[in-house]
């Protein structure tokens, strides 16, 4: 640890006065001269043909400026899988949820446009909907998109070793059911955006994002504007978890209707509309069958999940594989057999949430390695502990250990919650669990598979020298990502944390395929420690020649240079350096030559310093069908203890205390890397005990806001332990690898299988809503007698 | 000018789409969220002790954020020349005129910082003051600054061969007199600012100026933050013409005031502000003596005069150097002797201006010589024809004539204009005359001696291969400098202009000093042709590695990839590219392989595709002291010719044409080139007629605004006929070199000469009122008496 001077330390983060201060600025605190404010009319049917649309009186309203539908902007399909493009900007024939987008207005204001949207007539012809998975795959069902005539919008069939056969080589098999329910992520900032279309051709658009790259591919295919004409920028934005991961109809609506009326376009999304566009975590139906040898030892898995997908497909497709291929670590399986359908519903459309994919399946799993320890009598830990994996295996479904520090997290947790003191000896009521879990460090395969490197970056010194100008097109969305960036460069050129000035969030800085399945430390860090050390060695490089030395016996470390040599007499350097700057710059008299005068020197010799950087990830994946999905340069993994007090008069849980060991291969930022296990944690947390998007009979969200969608407060989070592990991960830089999403996978099923423990009813829905619980603990009490 | 396909073309300037619809920016178009409003107090009086002041009160009115004086900002000496530091931010124990800056007040709205400045209570003890040239240099006259006890600002005495020895060689001696008046720049667009200083320390300045780099350089240095942490952002700007070529009160009072508030600050200049800060062009008085043989040949000069430079020293030592040195040519001339003086007065300090220095000069020199060519009955032309200079001669100076197309621009106007039809020729109250002049393109030397690089440019493709991205730290302020970048880039680099986006005016593109003494498409447009060269080679070496080529048969011409052997086979690198783009980008048809194809290969061979290119000037100057100033890589040079009208019985001066040609180089845009040299015609045109900065007996300036200041209008304007020559100056990029103020010089001569030729009479004070020139007419008609 001491090699490093920068990283693996506790960094503030270079957010965070912004933030406290309020200086930071989001997409609503945008206003560009002669702005206009974009409204979007919504479908009020789950399932109708569009049979005329009068945008007549609209378009008449005196501040009104554009009124755009499908006719406008409906003929290109797109999506976030090229393999799937199945929405257009406005629909065209007909509307598949309440929500669905119709037509878009731009006026001089907010009100108007909404009187506009007010004033558009849209004749409808009813449809049957479907609004369960039952629903949608029954005989006979009303059909979403005719593509599609069973509404399936994917179905993924795998199977590695011989999972029937296996089954007959068992000691016990047990097969059990599992329903979550859907989930917003619940971002504070909603979507919201200002696009900005020049005479020239060019569009600027400012959103809030997690992927500014995947925004200016789609807005550019929707509108039909060359790729390099679309700049997409990032201001502060407040949080997504997987919900800001794609272009929204409102960066699209925006862009073509300032593309229109050749104004700046404001569309921010009210709390609603976030609900309806927000793509929230799906609902799975799990059925899963493990079997085991009586040591505890884990033969085979096989695994089918329905998920209620929506109207449209977005990330779904690799929210179906991840729900698969997840479970393959981080524990030996020789054989598994996945069978995955993603349905077709009336709802608005499902996507990617932290933990893409893998969250629910995880929770049963989890739960039922436990069930099987109770079964066979053995500790949970144990038997987790005989089954892990560890660094150099390889999983049946062809996922490379390439480092795993799964053991010492569960080591970590038994230790540090005192695991062997309480479990099984807690007062009635109170109850502890556990489980693990693990998780994809960067998706190998873009979403473009033309994207061939997933990062670049860029590091230019400020011709004085002083600092380093780090470029990238990375996302910045509350994660900490900008001051990880920022170590990274910091540490890989020689400087120190404050030397360096990151910009980021800007497709105009290189290629980054941004914020989701937890890629930037590693991928977006391997640009930027390429980068660093270009900038690194030209500086060294022009040293060593004004010195006569081999840049060999030259090194730089906390903003010095470092002679390997004795008695380097570096003063015509600093003489040059104290003539160049007299009378608007410090003068340096430190003993030892500063990066600032080597860097001035650099610039006095060879003009701008620039160094570049790419990632591409090595190639991954298996030798089947699919194999893409879900392989990743590295897995991150975690363990996790819980303990609850379970109310058995009430059903209401609370959770006491949580203790979470995280693999991130290697801390860059250790404070960073602790809170985003405990956001991870309190993720968790909301969904295992009271998050759910309910819908009426007709398809319509009931409790699309915060006052009845309930989000865990600080007051709902306990005392968090947090406890890192290190991996050392050889495809990180310096070892570093994922520990944004990883960490929510063992909350709910440690919670459950805690409330199991407190009450003895073991549930297989989500939310433990008071109610759930204590119908359970009823029925677990009534078989009991 | 076959050979090019983008450069020496008519060009539509980028700038133009957003200016004519009302999009382009200027800074008082930003608001930044939470933006307070600064506003400066200005001293009442011209010379007075600062006894006490009182900031309490102000202090005290609802919303007010911030007071400073100059125990705030009153620290650090600055100026244009770090030779020549006598200013403070705020006047520290005395005002030395009537506007200079007292104190300066952030608040919540304009209304409010105005009305807080009225709350501040200055306790003055007034001083005598000098308001004139002959004041500030009589016995025991008052003294600005302590440290130049006989208010002189700067002094320049040079003398090259022996003037003295020469004069007795001469068959003709003439000396005269010439006076001009303060002239204000007049800039459409006041000067303004934002400055926004964040909770690390970072300073972003938006500023409406020429010279983004030298204020981020003053800047810094008052307020004392690394140059690193000081970006200036340059918006649209509404002129300069050298009144915006330095930093501002405005700028580091902003500064100061976000940096005390923790808040972006604003402050634009009131017109009359502008008028009091705006560093407008000194006025001269001059006395020269010329003599000649008597078959024309110029044999000596001596020249002396007064520069009334107000309080500070602004650009004032480059100007007394200029008002000598331009006078070396275009003309050959052995003998030389100046001797220069600029005078502090109590009145606002004057500075860089169109043509700068040199204009009045030019102006009596170019009338003498029209009075000697009279005397000696020799054609004006002839006379010029005789003496002048061409390609490779070297002034008495030593400043070195590599291109000079001087005899080119003297016959194309004697053709142009019909002069040998009409010269003698025109009716009664007609007049028709002409004169040339000449000019710097670029400063040899900077401001800052240690601003090695004059310019750097970086050039980076879009990933799609697209859009060739042009970063540059230059200033567009109208005068077109974007486009004629761009169009360097995309020539240099062989696409179309359309190809190119120029992002331009931030210091964090890198150094360039900006747009003053004529430089941009000198020294810019060569860094820009080396990043272009740098890109292009990158392009060509990836296209000749994977078709295994030798890249010397790789040509990129007009977004074309040329090859140079015949029947290459390019269908690997279209394939690729087909097969990357599927789904989201054109599709390319064309029998060629396009730039756009290449670019995107090169992105996938080798990452982020970035060239930087630098400049900075060949070692120039002569071997004596102060040689610097007015030494540049290249000099531009025109003729012109003027008719007009005189309306004698009320002295009314009516321009009727004007003719005028200018040695360019090389035009990069023809169209950019002639709407220099029309704006340079028109500029000279106010100053000769009808401009004058005049003060009250209190020094108080009388005519603070442009209704009783008087700018040309387009009906002041007449037909002008502009004629490009090119002399392909070997300093310059493909050629070129300045047009944007050389033109101005021989506009007022020439008017003065055609005033002469319609009139008789001859007059050595400017402005051409009809008062002054009445007067001249009915003097000389009573000396004919």
């Amino acid at each position: 640890m001491t090699q490093y001077s920068v990283i693996n330390q506790r960094a503030p983060r270079l957010d965070a006065p912004d933030k406290a201060t309020g200086r930071a600025r989001y997409v609503d605190d945008l206003k560009l001269p002669g702005m206009l404010y974009g409204a979007i009319l919504h479908s009020p049917l789950p399932h109708a043909k569009i049979l005329n649309i009068d945008t007549s009186k609209a378009e008449r309203l005196p501040g009104v400026k554009a009124v755009i539908t499908a006719k406008e902007g409906g003929h290109i399909k797109y999506g976030v899988s090229p393999a799937r493009y199945d929405e257009t900007l406005f629909c065209v024939d007909k509307v598949r949820y309440i929500g669905d987008e119709v037509a878009a207005v731009a006026a001089v204001d907010l009100a108007s446009a909404l009187e506009a949207l007010s004033l558009i007539k849209v004749d409808y012809e009813e449809l049957p909907a479907v609004l369960t998975i039952e629903e949608a795959l029954a005989e006979g069902a009303p059909i979403l998109h005719e593509e599609f005539p069973r509404n399936i919008c994917a179905e993924v069939h795998q199977e590695f070793g011989d999972v029937e056969a296996a089954f007959k080589e068992c000691d016990l098999i047990r097969t059990d059911k599992f329903i979550n329910k859907r989930q917003e992520s619940a971002a504070l900032e909603p979507h919201g955006c200002v696009a900005d279309y020049d005479p020239w051709g060019n569009l600027t658009l400012y959103t809030s994002t997690q992927t500014p790259h995947y925004v200016m591919r789609t807005v550019a295919m929707v509108l039909g504007i060359p790729v390099g004409k679309v700049r997409v920028v990032k201001p502060y934005v407040g949080g997504g978890f997987g919900s800001k991961a794609e272009g929204t109809p409102a960066e699209m609506s925006a862009a073509l209707l300032s593309k229109i009326t050749g104004k700046p376009v404001k569309i921010v999304y009210s709390r609603e509309e976030v609900f309806l566009h927000g793509r929230s975590r799906h609902q799975f139906i799990h059925e899963m069958t493990t079997g085991v040898k009586k040591d505890g030892t884990l033969v085979a898995l096989k695994h089918s999940c329905y998920l209620d997908g929506g109207a449209y497909t977005s990330f779904g497709i690799a929210t179906v594989y991840y729900a698969g291929s997840m479970l393959g670590g981080p524990y030996k399986l020789p054989n598994m057999k996945y069978d995955g359908y993603r349905v077709y519903t009336n709802k608005p459309a499902c996507g990617a949430q932290r933990g893409h994919g893998a969250v629910a399946a995880r929770a049963l799993f989890e739960q039922q390695l436990d069930i099987i320890a109770e079964e066979l009598d053995i500790d949970p830990i144990d038997l987790r502990l005989k089954n892990v994996m560890s660094r150099g295996d390889v999983t049946c479904n062809e996922l490379n250990m390439s480092s795993l520090g799964m053991k010492e997290c569960i080591e970590a947790v038994k230790d540090g919650s005192e695991w062997t003191k309480k479990k099984g000896k807690l007062p009635k009521g109170k109850g502890i669990g556990m489980a693990c879990g693990f998780f994809v460090s960067g998706a190998g395969y873009p979403i473009y598979r033309s994207d061939t490197y997933h990062s670049t970056a860029t590091i230019k010194l400020s011709e004085d020298g002083g600092t380093v100008n780090l470029y990238t097109g990375s996302a910045e969305i509350g994660q900490g990502s900008d001051t990880v960036l920022a170590m990274i460069a910091a540490e890989a050129l020689g400087v120190r944390l404050e030397d360096v000035k990151v910009h980021s969030g800007d497709t105009e800085y290189g290629v980054d395929l941004g914020a989701y399945s937890s890629r930037q430390t590693l991928m977006s860090g391997h640009a930027v420690k390429e980068a660093a050390e270009a900038v690194r060695r030209q500086v060294i490089e022009t040293v060593a020649e004004e010195l006569d030395l081999d840049p060999e016996d030259i090194d730089i470390k906390e903003a010095r240079m470092i002679f390997k040599r004795p008695n380097v007499d570096f003063t015509p350097i600093r003489q040059s350096y104290i003539r160049e700057h007299r009378g608007w710059m410090d003068q340096p008299d430190e003993p030892y030559l500063t990066f600032k005068e080597a860097a001035r020197l650099a610039y006095l010799r060879k003009g701008l310093i620039v160094g570049t950087g790419k990632y591409k990830p090595p190639k991954l994946g298996g030798s089947f069908k699919g194999a893409a999905v879900g392989t990743s340069p590295a897995y991150g993994c975690s363990a996790e203890v819980v303990e609850v007090t379970v109310d058995t008069e009430t059903g209401k849980v609370t959770i006491d205390n949580m203790t979470d060991a995280h693999d991130c291969g290697f801390a860059i930022n250790r404070t960073s890397v602790e809170g985003q296990m405990e956001g991870s944690l309190s993720m968790g947390l909301g969904e295992a005990l009271f998050e759910e998007v309910k819908f009426g009979p007709d398809g319509k969200i009931l409790n699309p806001n915060l006052s009845e969608y309930k989000i865990p407060t600080s007051l709902d989070v306990p005392d968090i332990k947090t406890i890192i592990v290190e991996s050392n991960e050889p495809n990180g830089p310096f070892g570093a690898k994922e520990v944004g999403e990883g960490a929510i996978m063992p909350t709910i099923p440690a919670i459950l299988n805690a409330v199991y423990d407190a009450t003895g009813a073991r549930i297989h829905e989500l939310p433990l809503v008071p109610e759930r619980v204590y119908m359970a603990i009823k029925k677990k009490n009534n078989e009991g007698k």
